[in-house]
């Protein structure tokens, strides 16, 4: 029996699941307490986001290490210039004088969504702020897939990685929402010292052989990740043999050979971040089992007109 | 002075006004509170929504006189094939057995959206639960477009007519919201009847001259509207003569030399339903006071990338 979480994830004959990407990211600010909100509010039960320590070792709801000017202002209300504050070397109080409610239009990151709305003082959440959200009996239904960021700086250090794992392992625990978290990276000896000190938390592993123009304006994960490269390599096995309950290729990554080994080796398979419908639509057609999608309505509306459910 | 309502349409050098047309209609489905709530909690504070009688005469949000099976489920979970109810010949008990919240794909008024969320459960919401989420202190800024949609069935009939503004009217007053509310219809002899009845709250004026390709799968207005086609009219003229406080005609139909003659009669302009970037471009070029949409952020970028606020 697959332990909850999982379950949650898994897809089924008519069924295919459908994940948040930080939120609702077409829609609503990146990382938000807000975004997490709509996509909840809508029926969206699972939730991706990445975590980050501050200076003060509080676990933070953000996607890169370095605060990125397209997408954070800062106490002045102007978009970052220059040397971006790295989150590790700030502390908690002096990362919520940013704001992280609006875009910058004339970035490249900011072009990609011409649709999220811009709001004002809209702060970096805590993972404790988000983990009373999904407490409240509204949102029993919700889980999580809780990125852990490493930090390429301390990538290497174990008494660093202990630290961060630890954090964040005893918020959840503390929460009561250890059968409700997937534990999710790209740095497999990360997720290597999860299961050491949380083997009750199931690993999501994230792969990505080649950097993609979707992703432009953010942090490559290259650094952190292992090499997947040597010919002849099975991606799924490698996973497995990592003990992996989940696999989360680069949607582009993705072919019916390596699902169909995946689902022989007990995977979960979710594609990430798959936006353009076309790129939906082949995605139901391989029937993965669920779908990290930026714009989570859209995803709705292509398995809703297929005859598809997300949840039970 | 201008009533507060009428300032709140009102742009300026650096302000030009979002309305959420429906709430949110591409996000999230029409007229539902699901879809008010997310407006006003991206900082969108004007709604727009429309407003029909029960046979029991109770106000409800809803477009159409009779319900659309591209948006409306029944009972039995299906979108509704055939002969479709009447508002008007359905207690508001029955009422509340449909479905608001999903999209049929397949239907030509369904493709429209392909980005809206898919929900179960919503319902087709009273006047009072609108003015009752409005009237939460987090939500003193908004303000409502509030359409009286003319029952072509009664038109015609003042007794009718004047009990469906009676009805309407005692809401808003009983509500406190009079001050926050403006009246807004195609029918102008409705209007005039609003005026009668609540001279305290100003008269929104709908004008569409020619049918919108954009309106596929909707009721039109025609049959409640005046002829305004005769050569030589000018239509803020018509609605200035009418007591107008806004002139809302369709975005297409506005030309720079008629936006001039409505700031010179004093009107405040707010055209609709503008969804597409280039329209919205437009609009912004034109300086309209507000732009009426069913993506409010997607408007909210192109002001903002712009320059432009939407609030004080």
């Amino acid at each position: 029996m697959k332990p909850p979480q999982v379950m949650a994830f898994s897809g089924d004959d008519d069924i295919i699941r459908i994940v948040g990407h930080r939120g609702a990211r077409g829609i609503l600010p990146e990382n938000s307490i807000v975004g997490f909100d709509f996509a909840l509010s809508t029926g969206v039960d699972l939730l991706e986001f990445d975590v980050l320590l501050t200076a003060d070792n509080v676990p933070v709801i953000t996607h890169n290490h370095e605060f990125q000017g397209s997408c954070v202002r800062g106490p002045d209300g102007d978009f970052l210039k220059g040397k971006a504050p790295r989150v590790r070397s700030l502390r908690m109080e002096d990362v919520q004088g940013f704001d992280i409610g609006r875009l910058d239009g004339t970035s490249d990151y900011g072009r990609r969504f011409p649709d999220q709305a811009q709001m004002d003082g809209i702060r970096v959440p805590r993972l404790a702020e988000l983990l009373h959200l999904v407490s409240q009996p509204k949102y029993a239904n919700a889980c999580l897939m809780l990125e852990l960021k490493s930090d390429p700086d301390s990538a290497l250090d174990p008494v660093a990685r202990a630290g961060f794992v630890s954090l964040v392992c005893d918020e959840v625990r503390g929460a009561g929402l250890t059968d409700r978290t997937l534990l999710h990276s790209f740095d497999w000896t990360l997720l290597a010292e999860c299961h050491r000190q949380a083997p009750d938390m199931p690993l999501s592993f994230l792969t990505q052989l080649h950097d993609s123009e979707d992703d432009v304006g953010e942090e490559s994960s290259h650094p952190v990740a292992p090499d997947l490269h040597q010919p002849g390599i099975s991606v799924p096995d490698e996973v497995s043999k990592a003990g992996g309950a989940l696999w989360c290729p680069h949607f582009s990554e993705i072919t019916a050979h390596d699902l169909a080994r995946a689902r022989e080796l007990g995977l979960c398979v979710a594609v990430w971040t798959v936006n353009e419908p076309a790129d939906i639509n082949a995605m139901i057609d391989l029937r993965v089992d669920a779908i990290v999608t930026d714009y989570p309505g859209r995803v709705q509306r292509r398995l809703s007109d297929r005859g598809f459910r997300w949840a039970r």
